[in-house]
């Protein structure tokens, strides 16, 4: 899996670059859209694909794990042929769900023992199975089986907590190297750097998986809880760490803010599930700024949810159509306002993607950052 | 409003026509997806007309006026503007919605009183303003104010409430005849034939109906709980009774099965919520019978939900998947069995349309019936 580097911005960290899978290329800095159980909720693939533009979706080793299961999975081919999503598909571990189920799991050396949320029954988790879970799921990326530690926690637990994370890393590598691609097309390792908020972690922690040179790193165990300041100033400490020529993911986040703040320190890749599920409860993120489409104020605004969007359904429907369609819990709700966050944040990454390229990202992301935060 | 009669079928009452409408042509016989409150539930109005290919949807009239109100939609201009929904519309009049309330409406000579599920605020439905508010939502097609009998229900009931149902419609009619198309387009009434099971009643309102020389008239009152028996044998009689040279519409009808035999009897439009209601439950109705999506032999069944079908989601993805998402509760699978099994009744009366046109109905119908009501 190669990584170009195309532009970088003159006043920041910011990167553009092209990373090559043989699903296709990926233009970043990108948003990666999550799609838990293997479907982005209330989003076609075919929307995914022509209407948000989509270029890499997500899918959770935990939950396509225990259902459809990997018998089915592998029956098809895999989740691409499973879920006829036909681009690159990046898996997380597991490692945050298990983390998520807090009293039905059970962290040892050898790996994690949990709960099924379903049915109860019990699981086993170690590296070296959730190297080849992923690989049986089918995806392009495969993250590094970790511990994401809670916000907050203690010096010595994030300590420990990292150092099995090491460990299990190694494993992970090892099971990677020593297995094949399960479907004829490139897999690929990406380790995560843990540390909490500690300083010193984080920098032992991106040396550690830097010195692991696997085709591409990741940052975990933020956008957990803690303030913006410490993301930021964690994700900034480690990208200087992290090697130039190899894509940066940062696991989870976040705002529209957030991701441009994060594009300026050095961060290639994104996922956050906030535009699916705010855009559930009514939270549309626009080029103007932030709405409460359940707020009074839209019942009757026949504008354009964003007129300066465009896409299939921005355009196409008026703020108080869709807020008449959320009041009621009308499931098409559900759908437009899904795809129109999604549609923002492919559109927000895109166009930092030409500031970088043409040597403007700074000043654009210093103004663009009060348009998207603020409330309308 | 226009209605031609293009050819009949040799071997039973079966029609195929042609509705002309200010917004454009619909080719009978027709199934009209329902969209209560302005949306098709998990289908989008692009998918309505792109891949499902409906020609005409309903909206009711009873949760618009509830929400968004009329307010907001005089505002947008009609539903047509404020849904995005360039085709025709039909309204029902509330009747049916009024009758489900039971326990929270009190029906007088004048109209209902009635509280909203909503919030319990008092609301009046007469003859007069369900025109109105028809007009107001901007229906091409607007139904009688009437009163849908249960089933069972004695004979001194259906017969005072039929002859409630032809006072109203007298009402109607004037009402229709004395005001104008509120956005430019045509807006007809169709008179409902009500009488519950008994067929003097039947009879007597058919009469009545036909008298009233509207530009199309419907069937009431049947498909809420009688033997199909009963209802074929209602329906044969009205359709025995109303003019030719008008489209019939028999309102909330029904299986696929229901829908050939009565086709069979001279029927030209049906609505039901059954395609997307059942869709959400994991029931699929397909060209080769139905299926029960959430049953375990479909676990790893990787064939197309419908291979006979053709359309965007049915050969497009898989039975296992489909299975997946509706197993998993993902608003997708509602998305995708909304779709298939839309698209599947479009179908059916296409197909129906055209076996009617060259002479063949009869044979295919007896032989489809069995196939569409299989249990797979």
């Amino acid at each position: 899996m190669k990584f170009d580097l195309t532009a970088t911005d003159p006043k920041s960290f910011a990167r553009a670059g092209v990373l090559h899978t043989d699903h296709g290329e990926i233009q970043t800095p990108i948003f990666m859209p999550v799609g838990t159980a293997g479907s982005v909720k209330a989003v076609h693939q075919r929307e995914l694909e022509l209407d948000i533009q989509a270029q890499i979706i997500l899918g959770n080793t935990y939950h396509l794990y225990l259902r459809p299961g990997l018998g089915v999975l592998e029956k098809a081919g895999g989740l691409h042929k499973f879920n006829g999503w036909n681009r690159p598909i990046l898996t997380d571990s597991g490692g945050y769900q298990v983390y998520s189920l807090a009293a039905n799991r059970k962290i040892v050396d050898e790996g994690v023992t949990f709960k099924s949320h379903i049915d109860g029954s019990k699981h086993h988790f170690t590296p070296e199975n959730v190297m080849d879970i992923q690989r049986s799921i089918g995806a392009d990326i495969i993250m590094a089986f970790d511990e994401c530690t809670p916000y907050p926690c203690d010096y010595k637990y994030a300590k420990d907590s990292m150092q099995l994370t090491h460990k299990w890393l190694k494993r992970c590598v090892d099971r990677i190297h020593s297995t094949e691609p399960k479907y004829g097309y490139e897999q690929v390792l990406f380790p995560i750097v843990q540390g909490s908020v500690y300083k010193d972690l984080r920098e032992q922690s991106a040396e550690f998986i830097a010195s692991q040179n696997q085709p591409g790193n990741a940052i975990g165990g933020l956008s957990v809880g803690e303030p913006h300041e410490d993301m930021y100033a964690m994700t900034s400490l480690v990208c200087g760490i992290l090697p130039k020529d190899k894509p940066r993911y940062l696991m989870g986040v976040g705002t529209p803010e957030n991701i441009l703040e994060c594009i300026a320190l050095g961060i290639d890749m994104f996922d956050c599930v906030m535009p699916t599920r705010n855009a559930r409860n009514g939270m549309l993120f626009t080029t103007e700024g932030i709405i409460n489409i359940r707020n009074e104020k839209w019942k009757d605004d026949l504008s354009p949810i964003d007129a300066g969007l465009g896409g299939y359904v921005s355009t196409f429907h008026s703020k108080a159509y869709l807020r008449h369609l959320i009041i009621n819990k009308e499931i098409l709700g559900a759908q437009i306002a899904s795809i129109h966050n999604l549609t923002f944040y492919l559109w927000l990454v895109k166009e930092a993607r030409k500031r970088i390229e043409d040597g403007t990202f700074a000043e654009w992301k210093n103004k663009m950052v009060k348009i998207v935060s603020q409330r309308l």
